[in-house]
């Protein structure tokens, strides 16, 4: 196994941010002057320097892990395989959301496991998760550490100790059957060295989420997440044929591709478990030939409305592309302020001279066998044009493509000159969509205007299904310095309410993690969390696996 | 509601087959003569006539269901739905196996429920539901009775009395969402009234196994049906967007459209469950465009082997079309000669000139928007050529879709001179399935070889996907008159065993039922069978829902 870069402990990307960036909190590094002059005038925000403390200052309690457990432990997995210094617990301290970031800026890792402990197969997790269940330790899976949703916040109503399990031992190809397309894998993999294994066989996975860099193929699984090719290649979900699931009862093999009619999708429950019912220890993959073309365009429409309506009719005969994201006029005039150079300059300019700088931008990424990309992409634009789209070219298109994991960097340098920056997302039918935008929008600005300063809210839909689409939406606020996690817990509240009010789903990609529990059962109703409790009860009756998250308390 | 058509007691349509045919057991009335004589060297086969014994010759218990027990029942639901007449009771005893037909052409209706109740909203369905597992009543839900699977056995370990809950009440569109491609129907609709319903819109739902006529939405989603166009647009389960469930411990809302990732996947736990947890009362599906452009083809392949090889590169490539059947060797060659006509004839010339007469013939059908069609049409023609395949023109590829429907009406025939005829299905990743196939056909044929008389072994490819493709298997046998249960059954096992030892899936879209629970433990584990039992201790405590099925005892 080849040793992967970790996430820096307080943000985003593999290195610690500099400290003389972080400090002058002028932001002069990343942002161009017109779109921080943009920012503050829309937010009412005053740019100042508002840094982590310094990695060594960060609060860490002694773990609490029994020294019996600890040798058993160690008997296990072996020497050097079970970790209670310093940097190994606070490397596995929570995921990345805000609150997250917020708390290990300020120097709080209270949620850092006891130990981490590094099991080498699925026999030895299986073994782990028995031994941890007689010993009453809580167990959380860690691959990535990429969550921003809590799914790794270990809070355990009893306040037992407790372990992260880190799968990067775990992360090699188990074996590639070509004429399947199906790829074997270990859950402790991540996407880079996923789509390097497959390159040389000529194949991609071609699953693309913002946290790919870094996040690990097992915690896709555990979180149904959805890529930003999904509308295309499919949710992470859908490309899984097979999975073995250690639990504390035992080891589930679970799927049979191609497909079964022998009874309930047993599959389809440890698909999104989060940890709660076992550690995911193998995946088998669907996987496709790279494709010989690659298309991505830019359109713009007049507004939001239109461009609803106009994905809605792609999405109805089957014509989405692989990419889709539509921007609404918020999100397309600070993309377009807020990116640098003279394309972007170049393409207000085009906007401007057609009466649509207030428009929505789309971009449509087409992959595939060229002559079925071409004779798509030519049906997709006479509807497009039908519902008065105008094209505004591949370079657009492009440059999404090359920016496609920039923003959690970005967001680093935003907080660290004061902001509050988080996102939220649900998903809604075509007909309920424009409803759950104009709920979500208000309930955030409502929570969080005041005194002269007002949210900047931006959003788009990222992924489309024949019954409706996604929305992604991404806040900017001034940050309230006084009671920040109040601010964010108050907005993140409001709007989970008014989504859900009016027919969005609770996550779309994200995963339900700590943040989404208390809505779980709103969700999916108090008799749906008890079948997912009897599940859960007869696979982990000591309730060790992940307690903090998915299900209610 | 508009009264449907009910499936005749002892085979398969509308209408009672007449004595006269029946009786003379030459198939004069339905089988070229050529392919008699075919069939009769094949087989070793003489034909004779064993007809069915008359419906009014059908032994019948007297219903078991107490009085205080009816008289619940109908003050819940009302006068007139609950109905204990022969008439009511026989059409509901069973489903159309070969091993229903034999049992009911005999004389036995010993599966016969007590009762026939007829709920008419879902919450009248839950207090059922609830009075029965009081009252200690068996219940099995009933909607067009054409499970070929043993799944309305209504066995039960403790002889409870049973009743068949019959959704014919509940059989009309609820709602209709056109932007959002969706619709709401009770689960005794049957296809072809949902057609009739989305015709008026320009829509269409596309599901179409061969029991199109009589089965019903909620069968076939608590069965995981496939239908012959599922290759393109999609299974029965896939196009499942919401779902009502009513149990004895109350009402479930499953699914959340377009797509969500809040947690496990409980909608797939309802889907494929059989009744074991209860009665689906309403379903929302995804429905499309009626397609503007259909084309059906032929195409020959020299060898199954080459015939595989090309589909899994169309499935690669994601070229596969809705409607995809590869015939073996087998039954290529019997399709050909029990085809009457000047088509079929000329066929059999064309493929003799051309040296392809112990080919495989391959149907292609391709829907959808016109210039889409034609781009991957091309591209999988290509693709075709390369491996061989030589086109056998669109007459052949109509010719099967006009007989879409035809073999169970053909079945009653074969059967009344005298014939076995069966059919199993499973499926398996492109690596295995050439090893499940031919550890299948070794199976039937050593199981069903006996003094001069041996099966025909027809198979083909029906779905595909592209990690694998489904294998439907059709045997023809000389029946032994004396133990023909038996004869069948060791066959089922023999088959079963080897298709499983091979790799392959219990079931692709028959389901599990009563004929395929001794190996439910086998597909998925001991650790997956509790599970289940764990969800199903939930919501049914008292085990009554349909606890013939499913679930190994």
């Amino acid at each position: 196994m080849a040793e992967q870069p970790e996430l820096t402990i307080q943000g985003w990307g593999p290195t610690v941010p500099e400290p003389s960036s972080a400090a002058d909190g002028d932001l002069s590094g990343s942002l161009p002057k017109a779109a921080r002059r943009y920012l503050s005038r829309e937010l009412g925000w005053e740019p100042r320097p508002t840094p982590p403390v310094a990695v060594a200052d960060i609060r860490l309690a002694p773990s609490r892990l029994p020294e019996q457990a600890r040798v058993r432990l160690t008997h296990l997995v072996g020497e050097g395989n079970v970790r209670t210094d310093r940097e190994s617990r606070l490397r596995r301290a929570g995921g990345k959301s805000y609150l997250d970031l917020l708390r290990r800026r300020e120097g709080d890792a209270s949620e850092a496991p006891d130990a981490v402990v590094l099991p080498g197969t699925t026999e030895e997790t299986a073994a782990l998760l028995s031994l941890c269940s007689e010993l009453g330790v809580v167990v959380v899976p860690f691959g990535g550490g990429t969550s921003v949703v809590g799914g790794l916040a270990g809070i355990d109503p009893d306040d037992r100790p407790s372990i992260a399990v880190d799968l990067a031992r775990m992360s090699s190809v188990v074996s590639l059957d070509v004429p399947s397309s199906l790829i074997t894998v270990g859950p402790g993999m991540r996407g880079p060295q996923l789509e390097q294994a497959l390159d040389r066989e000529g194949l991609t996975f071609g699953h693309l989420p913002q946290s790919w860099e870094f996040a690990t193929l097992g915690g896709y699984a555990a979180t149904r997440s959805a890529g930003q090719n999904s509308t295309g290649v499919g949710r992470f979900d859908e490309l899984v044929a097979r999975m073995t699931l250690a639990t504390p009862s035992g080891v589930l093999e679970l799927g049979h591709p191609p497909a079964t009619a022998a009874g309930p999708d047993l599959l389809g429950v440890a698909l999104g478990s989060e940890g709660t019912l076992g550690i995911i220890t193998e995946l088998t993959l669907r996987v496709r030939p790279k494709p010989a073309s690659h298309a991505y365009e830019g359109w713009s429409f007049r507004s939001w409305a239109a461009g609803l309506a106009a994905l809605q009719q792609l999405a109805r005969y089957d014509l989405l592309p692989d990419v889709v994201r539509l921007s609404d006029p918020d999100e397309t005039r600070a993309n377009l302020l807020m990116a640098a150079g003279t394309g972007a300059r170049a393409l207000r300019g085009m906007l401007k001279a057609r009466g649509r700088d207030d428009g929505c931008l789309l971009i449509l990424g087409w992959e595939g066998l060229p002559a079925v990309v071409r004779a798509r992409q030519k049906c997709a634009a006479s509807l497009l044009k039908d519902d008065g789209a105008i094209r505004v070219g591949r370079k657009v298109g492009e440059s999404w493509k090359s920016h496609r994991f920039a923003a959690p960097y970005l967001r680093d340098r935003l907080l660290d000159g004061g902001l509050l920056v988080e996102t939220l997302e649900t998903a809604a039918t075509w007909t309920a969509l424009p409803t759950v935008y104009d709920a979500v929008r208000r309930a955030l600005r409502e929570s969080l205007t005041r005194g002269g300063r007002r949210p900047l809210i931006m959003s788009h839909v990222s992924h489309g299904y024949p019954t409706g689409a996604s929305l992604y939406v991404t806040v900017l606020a001034d940050r309230d310095d006084a009671l920040p996690i109040q601010q964010w817990l108050t907005a993140k509240r409001a709007a989970t309410d008014a989504l859900l009010g009016a027919g969005g789903t609770l996550t779309h990609h994200h995963a339900v993690g700590a943040d989404h529990r208390p809505w779980m059962e709103r969700e999916i109703g108090p008799l749906g969390v008890d079948v997912l409790r009897a599940v859960k009860k007869r696979l982990d009756p000591k309730g060790i696996c992940n307690p903090g998250v998915l299900l209610p308390e």
